[in-house]
């Protein structure tokens, strides 16, 4: 397993991790200062940007993107509706390849609006994801598929288990010809009895890593995550499951959190580091 | 499948349902006068009460007890607390046997307190339902191990998924000599994309079948269960697969709920009664 002290450079932070308050030239700057060798930006950031420039920025400092995140959500009443997502989709992998993004995140959206029906909504993500996998491949940016939190599965993911994305990509990219693979957080897998033999399982197919913590209690379903050594989850465990396939990607900070978004920029990397360093 | 309509004695109710504000006589009189064929009471009601004179007030209405909630938690920091955990739960079973419960509820616990060691919580679990399930069979009641949804695993139940649940009962009663089996509740299992063929799997394990519904938004983590009707859950295709195996036990409405815990008890029931005939 790596060594991740004074190891910026194999760090990653997600910019949900800052709030949305600061933008993208101005995070790249922060994180650079500090050595960060990657960060993994949102769609709304990029939208005021001229791609080029972030993506000289990011080469200038040496850093690289870790992942963009992330797509429309697939499950849709209409087909129209559908449609639009992959289209959605396909525009976003355009950028993604001109920052040369190390995957697309794919949170895959949960039961469509006025649905009790999870088997559909999983055949809509499913017929989402085959139609993307081409332009996924014609642009070079692999489909990281990032399965959620069960308590997600209603309103954001009806893709739940670690287990569940693998057989996905055996369904969906059997010979790998498409590089279809899985990004592993440990805030949405943890609590997995299945989640050793699954990490093996997977292989080279890991293509994210992204780290923070369970607080006990936890008060809120969406933003109530902690900084990694807050919470329960035995991070290190899983970074060395993650570690024996052979993943040598970035450790990527995603936080979600009303406390830390109260706080400055620059304090929350300087603590993220730290944590990081000692906690992952 | 059982048609449920205009036949309250199959139903069950979960006096957590009720808030705790009433004395359990009081409760089973108002479930009888609904028809209601069973309750399933918590050992917390009934601590003050002679259950000589609760099995007689059952029996005088033709009321079952479709389950008695439930076990102590079985992880702990130390061996003492581990140990006075089995005898509190040896005690409920005792109460559970004088009542005639089909079986004893098993919540089995999250991490023991400072612990971040999933493996050694569970394999404390395993071990405590261990040393349960002679005096389980002695008495005659058998134990339900309920999987929780896995949003509890830290402070409530390392024990997550109906897969999960079944490899413990393969593993600790192989031969099916303890009758040890589970308890399907669709709040807990409902996004499991396995769950169509684990419950195939439970086969003859299943004990006992829960059900309320998952609202969006949940914005409590525990308290926030919803009416069947009021959230996304498909209950009666849940139900179909159950009953598929040959369960004919009771439907239990368990509904932990902040907004339902204000109502008066008797609207509660009147809701229950038509929510589990049309919703389930």
């Amino acid at each position: 397993m790596r060594n991740l002290l004074q190891r910026p450079d194999l760090y990653s932070i997600n910019t949900a991790t800052l709030g949305f308050n600061s933008p993208l030239p101005a995070i790249i700057d922060a994180c650079a200062q500090r050595g960060i060798g990657a960060i993994a930006p949102w769609r709304r950031e990029l939208e005021n940007q001229h791609l080029p420039d972030i993506a000289r920025q990011l080469a200038a400092n040496n850093m690289a993107v870790s992942g963009l995140c992330r797509s429309s959500y697939y499950t849709a009443p209409t087909l129209a509706e559908r449609r639009r997502a992959i289209a959605d989709n396909q525009r976003a992998l355009d950028d993604a390849a001109q920052l040369n993004a190390a995957c697309y995140i794919q949170v895959v959206g949960g039961l469509a609006q006025g649905s009790k029906d999870l088997d559909e909504a999983r055949n809509q993500v499913k017929e989402g994801i085959r139609q993307l996998l081409p332009h996924s491949r014609a642009v070079g940016v692999p489909l990281a598929l990032e399965p959620l939190h069960p308590m997600t599965t209603a309103d954001r993911s009806c893709l739940c288990t670690l287990r569940q994305a693998l057989d996905w990509c055996d369904e969906l990219d059997p010979d790998g010809e498409f590089g279809l693979g899985v990004a592993v957080d440990v805030y949405h897998v943890w609590w997995d009895p299945d989640l050793a033999s699954q990490i093996r399982r997977a292989g080279k197919r890991i293509l994210a890593f992204h780290v923070s913590d369970w607080l006990v209690p936890t008060n809120d379903l969406v933003n109530g995550r902690g900084m990694p050594g807050d919470g329960v989850i035995d991070i290190p465990a899983i970074r060395q499951w993650v570690e024996n396939t052979g993943f040598n990607g970035a450790i990527e900070l995603e936080i979600f959190s009303s406390y830390w978004w109260q706080k400055d920029i620059n304090h929350i990397l300087d603590i993220s580091v730290d944590r990081i360093a000692h906690y992952c």
